[in-house]
This record gives C-alpha cells, sequence and structure tokens, in this order.
C-alpha cells in the first residue's frame, strides 16, 4: 500500500518533463504503480490554464508513452493540476504553498510530497531555499517530502559541493534522489542480478580471470537542442562523470551485505574511492578527448560541432571520451577498465563487455593463433540483453575453431513491454527506495576524479576537430587499447 | 593429399550400410574429402549384378543423404563395385582378394585398404580370420589395411576380449577403427572444443562449482527392426556401454597434453578408470532399470515391449537404465554423474547437462528461494548447440529474479549442413586419425563396469514392464534424484 501523495513538477512545461515524466507517469497509472490518492501538480510560467496544460500532457502522452491505452486518460487528467508561476518571484512560491495544502485538504493527503526539480541547474539552488522559507518541507515523523533532482549535480566537485550544502541543509539525505537516469534502465539493474544471482558468473568475476572491461555509451546524435548546457560541459561532465561512472561501479562493486539501498550504495562508493587517481603526466596518457568534423552521420551528411548552431567556431569542448583506469583493490588490481562516450559516433548503444583472459598457450590456443577471447556482454541500449562469445568447433570441419554467440535479448520480441528508465525512478521515488538513485559520497568521490581530469585539460589547447562524425572517434582512442595489445570489442 | 584406396563392405546390402554408409560416402564426395583414386566394393549374396546393386545405393542416396546434388551421380557411379559372395564359403574370400587386386590394378591404387564391417556381430571372429588367412592385410611399410568395426563389440568383457584377441592378431591398434557413432556427432566434438579452447568454462569445471552433471540419450521410438539383436542386448548393452561411457569420458576427462588421438584417448580411459566400482548392494540402491508398457507415443497408442513382434511376452530385457555414478579423481569427487537412457520416452533427445552449484544462501539466495541452478547444456540431437540457464531481474518489476536462456544453435538455421557422424568417421578411417573411434582399453574398462551391473541384474527377477510409453521411465529413477534432493532438466 503506497503512501497517499502531491508529484509537484518544477519545470512542468520543459523538454524533459514532456518526454519523460509524463509519458512515466502515464504508464505507472496504467500498471497500477501510483497510490491510490495522488496529485500530479505541474508549475511554469508558459501556460494560462489548466486545459492548456492538460492538452500538452495529451500530446506528450500520445508522442512519447510505450503504452497509450486511453481508457486511462480520465483518470489521468483528474489527477493533473497547473500552478502558474515564475521561479524568480517569491510570493508564487507562497501561493503555491497554499495551493499544495489546500489540494491536501481535498484529496485527504498526508502531506507526503515529491518535489520534482524539472528545470535548469542554475535553479535547483533558489528553488530549495524558497520551499525551505515558505515552510513547504516540514520535519512530522508521520509525513514526508523528498526531492528529485535531475543532472548535472553540479560542474565540478565545488559547486557540486555547494549546491548539496543547500539541498541536504533542508532534506534529509534519505529523502534526497539525485538521478541518474541510466541507474533506472533495466539491463544495468539486471548487472546487479546476473553479478550475484548467479554461481557461474561471480567466480570470475576478478583479476584472475578478467583480462579487461570495456564500458561504452556511444551516440550517433549530435548536440541536439541541448547546445548551451553542452556547450559549457562536454562529454566528461555530461557523460563520464555520472553514467559511465556509474556503469563502472555496479560492474567492478563487491557483494554487499544485503540488496538495501544503503548496503548497495556502501560498495559502489568503495569502487569510486579505489579508482587510482592519476597526474596531470598519466592523465595525458589515458585520457583522449575529441571533437567530432563535419562527416556522414546514418547515411546523411552533418556538420562538425563547431559548425552546429549556437556552439563557437572555435569551441574546445569535447564531444567524445576515452579512458584508461584502473581499480586499485584486491578483486581488480591490473585490470584495466576502458571508458568511451561520444557524439557523432557510428553506432548508437550503451554496454558492458567483460574480456577474460586467454587460456595458457597450449592446446587449441596453440594451433588457432588467432582465438578469440571469451566475451559477455551486457547490452544497455538500444537492445536489452546478455551475449557471450565463446570459441566452438568449425561446424562440419575436422579442425578449427570459430568465435559463436550465445544471446539473450529481453526486449526483442516485446520492446515496448520493457520500461523507460523514469518508471522506475518515479516509482521508487514514491516508495522511497534509493537504491537507483546517487548518494552525496557517490557524486563527491566521482567529481573528485573527473576534476582533476578537467584541470589538466585546461593547461593545453586540444587539437579539435580529431574525428570525423560516423567513425568511432579520434585514433587516439584506438592507439589507448593497441598500445596494450587490445582492442575495443563492438556488438551487434 | 589423400592416399587412394579401397573402401570395402562387408554386409554392403544391410541396413547400416544403406541408411548411413551410401549417403556419408556420396556426401564426401561432394565435399571433396574422397581420395582420387577410390574405389568402394560391396560384398554381399544379395544382388547378382552391378547394376542391381548401383540402383539400390543410388536408392538409399535419394532417401537418406542430406545432399543430394545430381551433378556427382556419375563419378559415385564409376566407384561403385560390387562383388557377390557368401561369407561363410572361405573360397568366396580367395576370389575376392584377387578381385581387389585386380581392381587396384587398373585404379594404380597402392593396396591401401579399409575394411568395413557392418555385419552381424557373429561374423567379426571368422571375417578378420579369413582376411588373414588371404593373405589380405599385408605389412608392407608404404600401405595400410584398416578395420572399421560397428558396435556391439563383445556382449561382455569376456567375449569382447576374445574378438579383440583375433583383430588385434592381424591389425596393430592403430588400424582398429572401433566405431562409436557418437563420437562423429558434431556437438560430442565441440564438447572438447567448448570445454578446452574457452577460458569462461575450464575454471569451473570441477567439483568446486559443479552440483551434478546429467547425460541423457532418450528416445522415442520402440526396439523398430532390429528385435532379435535388442532383445539379447537391452538398454544396458545398447547405449549405456559405449554412447553414454564415452560422452561421460568427453565431459570429465582432463586437458590433454595435445590434441593428438593419443593423447586425447589417454585422458579418457583415465575416467573410465576412475569410475568408482560398485558393489552389488550399491548397484540395487543406484542403477534402475526399466521396460516399457503399453501407452501413448507421440500422440498415437503403442504397445508394451512385450508385446512387439518377436519378443518374448516374458522378456527381461530393459529398454529403460538409469544410474548415478562417481568419478573418483581430484577433479571430480563428490559429483554425482546421472546417466540415462531409455526407449519409448516422453522426448528424443541427447543431452549432456552441467548443474552449477549454488550460491551460498545470501542475497537473491535468501529472498528468492527458489531460485534456479546455472545450467550449461550441450544438445547433441536433434538440435545441435549449447545453452545457458541463468538468473536475470523480472523485466519491469522491482524485485524477483527469473531464469533465462542464452541459447547458440549449431544446426538450426541450416539443418542440413551438419554432417552425419559417418561422415566423419569415414573420412576419419581414410585419413588414419583414430581420434574419434573407441581404443581397446576403453572397450575394456566400458565392460569392466557394465559387466558389475549385468552380473547382479541376473540374480533378481525385474517387475517389468514398470513405465509406460511416452512417459519419462520408471519412478524410481525420478526417486534416484530426489533423494539427493535434484531433479532430471529437461530441455527444449
Amino acid at each position: 500500500m503506497l503512501d497517499s501523495c502531491l508529484f509537484v513538477i518544477f519545470g512542468a512545461t520543459g523538454d524533459l518533463a514532456q518526454r519523460k515524466l509524463y509519458p512515466a507517469l502515464y504508464n505507472l497509472l496504467i500498471e497500477g504503480r501510483l497510490p491510490e490518492d495522488f496529485a500530479i501538480v505541474g508549475t511554469g510560467r508558459r501556460f494560462e490554464t489548466r486545459e492548456a496544460f492538460i492538452n500538452m500532457v495529451d500530446e506528450s502522452v500520445s508522442r512519447f508513452s510505450r503504452r497509450k491505452e486511453p481508457l486511462f486518460k480520465d483518470r489521468f487528467h483528474r489527477m493533473l493540476h497547473y500552478f502558474r508561476m515564475d521561479f524568480a518571484n517569491a510570493a508564487g512560491f507562497a501561493r503555491l504553498a497554499s495551493f499544495l495544502t489546500k489540494l491536501e485538504e481535498t484529496l485527504q493527503s498526508q502531506g507526503n510530497r515529491v518535489y520534482f526539480l524539472a528545470v535548469a541547474p542554475e535553479q535547483f539552488g533558489p528553488i530549495t531555499e524558497q520551499l525551505r522559507s515558505n515552510g513547504m518541507v516540514r520535519y512530522s515523523p508521520d509525513t514526508w517530502q523528498r526531492l528529485m533532482v535531475e543532472k548535472p549535480f553540479g560542474r565540478n566537485l565545488e559547486s557540486a559541493r555547494t549546491l548539496n550544502d543547500k539541498i541536504s541543509a533542508l532534506f534529509p539525505e534519505e529523502n534526497i534522489f539525485r538521478i541518474d537516469h541510466y541507474l533506472g534502465k533495466e539491463m544495468l539493474q539486471n548487472l546487479v542480478a546476473i553479478r550475484f544471482a548467479n554461481s557461474l558468473f561471480e567466480p570470475l568475476w576478478n583479476n584472475r580471470f578478467i583480462d579487461n572491461v570495456q564500458i561504452s555509451v556511444t551516440e550517433t546524435e549530435g548536440i541536439g537542442t541541448r547546445v548551451s548546457y553542452y556547450e559549457t560541459a562536454g562529454a566528461l561532465r555530461d557523460v563520464v562523470q555520472n553514467h559511465l561512472l556509474q556503469m563502472l561501479t555496479l560492474t567492478a562493486m563487491e557483494p554487499p551485505v544485503n540488496l538495501s539501498a544503503q548496503a548497495i550504495r556502501n560498495e559502489k562508493v568503495k569502487v569510486l574511492q579505489a579508482i587510482k587517481p592519476m597526474t596531470p603526466s598519466e592523465i595525458r596518457v589515458n585520457v583522449v578527448r575529441g571533437q567530432y568534423a563535419a562527416g556522414t552521420s546514418e547515411g546523411r551528411a552533418v556538420v562538425g560541432y563547431r559548425d552546429e548552431e549556437g556552439v563557437s567556431p572555435t569551441s574546445t569542448t569535447e564531444t567524445f571520451v576515452a579512458m584508461r583506469l584502473f581499480v586499485q583493490n584486491f578483486r581488480w588490481a591490473g585490470v584495466p577498465f576502458y571508458l568511451r562516450t561520444g557524439k557523432r559516433l557510428a553506432r548508437r548503444s550503451a554496454q558492458v563487455i567483460i574480456e577474460f583472459k586467454s587460456m595458457p598457450g597450449v592446446l587449441y590456443f596453440e594451433t588457432e593463433p588467432r582465438l578469440r577471447p571469451n566475451l559477455l556482454v551486457i547490452k544497455v541500449q538500444p537492445e536489452e540483453g546478455v551475449a557471450l562469445q565463446f570459441n566452438a568447433k568449425k561446424m562440419g570441419a575436422t579442425e578449427g575453431v570459430v568465435p559463436v554467440r550465445m544471446d539473450f535479448c529481453q526486449n526483442c520480441e516485446l520492446p515496448h513491454n520493457s520500461p523507460e528508465a523514469y518508471e522506475r525512478l518515479i516509482a521508487d521515488a514514491i516508495r522511497g527506495d534509493t537504491t537507483l538513485f546517487t548518494r552525496w559520497d557517490e557524486v563527491e568521490y566521482q567529481w573528485r576524479f573527473i576534476d582533476t581530469i578537467i584541470k589538466t585539460w585546461q593547461d593545453t589547447e586540444p587539437g579539435f576537430p580529431n574525428y570525423e562524425a560516423g567513425t568511432w572517434g579520434p585514433e587516439e582512442a584506438e592507439a589507448l587499447l593497441r598500445r596494450d595489445g587490445r582492442r575495443w570489442h563492438i556488438f551487434d
């Protein structure tokens, strides 16, 4: 039985809300995963009437929702409320406070609220401040108020810490839900189940059997509509600091003492703490940055990053990062983790690839010098599944061994059955489960590591652009692995 | 470059020759795996003319061959020769000897011959004797004569030894090709490649990680046309002594020092030597025999074994065997191997299933009491492939773990591409590779183990029939595993 609550969205008319939040809420309603007494309150400047807001939500659901059963439309409409306000105006918050209180009286809900900040990061601080000064966060033992906050959480350790100080002065850690939407993806949750619910993988999951780990989030898209944010962020802050490091923690963490949020996050933060720090000269050798030039993406000619609308023609923002790092603990000492992300690359995919060590150079390894390594692939998107590459006898031949694949595809047959990350994340916030959200110390250690790279990069001018759109990124990214006698694996 | 040779078939008009040998030879011709100068000599009583023999071969190819390209018909016909003779008549052999010598002169082949005994086992000895007395096996260093001999190789250790003494007085061990056609099956050869060409499986392949191994050869058919042989053999001699024990050796053997026939067979025989002998009272507990009663097989009513044509109405021949045995060495101590075979069972399949141990009772193993074990399945027939059952998160759910499967199917897309066992075996005999044939000491240890069971069974009257046709066999076979807290796995 879920607690009744209000779900208050700041930035209710923005892109994120339209693409992700309303579709997710609609699917949760269809699947009976919302509380009995539940209302969604959108706030923003754009609309004058609730009707206009509802029309926008309807359009968002019909465009972006994986399920569209019209049967639930009426009930969904009744849940939707709109409160027009300007976040810069303090008086607006006072009126919002009484609007919400009144709504709670009608609903007979208990004062439980989720505040979702779907706004630009500059407003995270001011809105939190208004929530505080208007008494919108109470400390009663019977009710709760939770904050869901989108990335980016700061743009370096210092700014993240400032932001966190403000938020955590108002909300206790267990009520802060820092979103890294990758953690809501089915296959990243599955990574934990695959590791710890199987006797087959766990014994091999260490530096005795694993040669290297490759974690990639590659995109074919350019920057799209996020120019102003992206120009000041770049791929390192946009993807590596959060998604790639979170994928790393789930891959590398020790078995938690139990499956609680606290226990799992304790183990994740230990991985971040164990990442071997790099000196500036090590960073220059182990971290590659890139920016795309014009090229061909998915069959059509595309411009280079510096020619994208709104981008400075001398921009030094990176659209690609590849790096090699080590997790310096008993399990992983000596195993390189290769991380890679970029825009305008050859293919869209997010994968974790475990490359197992080769066997000693005997038997097949003697007669077949090019024997391929065993690979375990966790496919996060667009396909969700697991694949295993191993060697088998060449069919019909008297000798010869060839790599073959076993596949388990989770979303192949019924792709729309696989829930979107935001469905899971919103449902968890309503349930009060923080497992799939980033705890402050995780954010802290992520920035600590990323900051050293940012600082080193500031000292040298990158030779941008350095890769053609539609390729796999700069040559240095290939060289990074070639140097170690390895190569990036790419899986269909 | 293959040595030119004659391929002489004793029993050229029999069932085995028609179903397996001519189709295999025709496929080998199509695939260019026969020597340049090659002739097939069929011997038997049935036909008067070569034409009649060729017609029979044509029919056999058109009925049973996986490839039927007519382009090769003429060349195949030119290879086919027929020599009419009665094996009981010594003079016939003398004439055969000169027929073969003349053929070799025409062919300009060097005297290399493969003698294939596709006859009833009673004739193995007499034919070998005639080959000797007519000088049909020479000991020249430049030529070879090889013997391919079908199962059954004896009906107990004593008769096998008598037979072997005769054969090995004439042929050195490296020229004796004792057929266990299961060893010619693609996936059994693949078992060796899968084990030793992958770093993923070998570290887990022992009693620390494996809970038990299940090896099954199940048939839906009844006894068909082999009544007189089967009545005196039974499932133990017909399948367990050879196929199941050979599947066991390939599954359990240590890595060989190299991939030569000698090295691999050295390891296989060590497994047979390590099978823990059972006392009569242990046999009564660990070995289950059964005989089918009437029932329903693949949708139609079928009679019980005792009502099959030619079977004694009080027959005590077993049509089902299940057993539990141990391989008593460092790798396998404590791991039960469950073997099972039978006729008129619920499904046709031959599989090796490795069940991995469960993890300690923590995490998912605590919250999901019915968590399924990890299984690796080597599918030998009818489907050829590998499957892996593991546990994954239930899609879309916040908790819950379900078993899922990864599959690699070798013959699914192009079933006729997978060669028949006899193609491989004949090609190997022509090449002189004994890897996939049973060495005498293997046969010896197989019988040594089987003999103890036969002897124990002779002392008690079985309560036959004890399972209904179309089921999975007698209840005791289920109890055999249930007693250990385990169950038979069945895989589609």
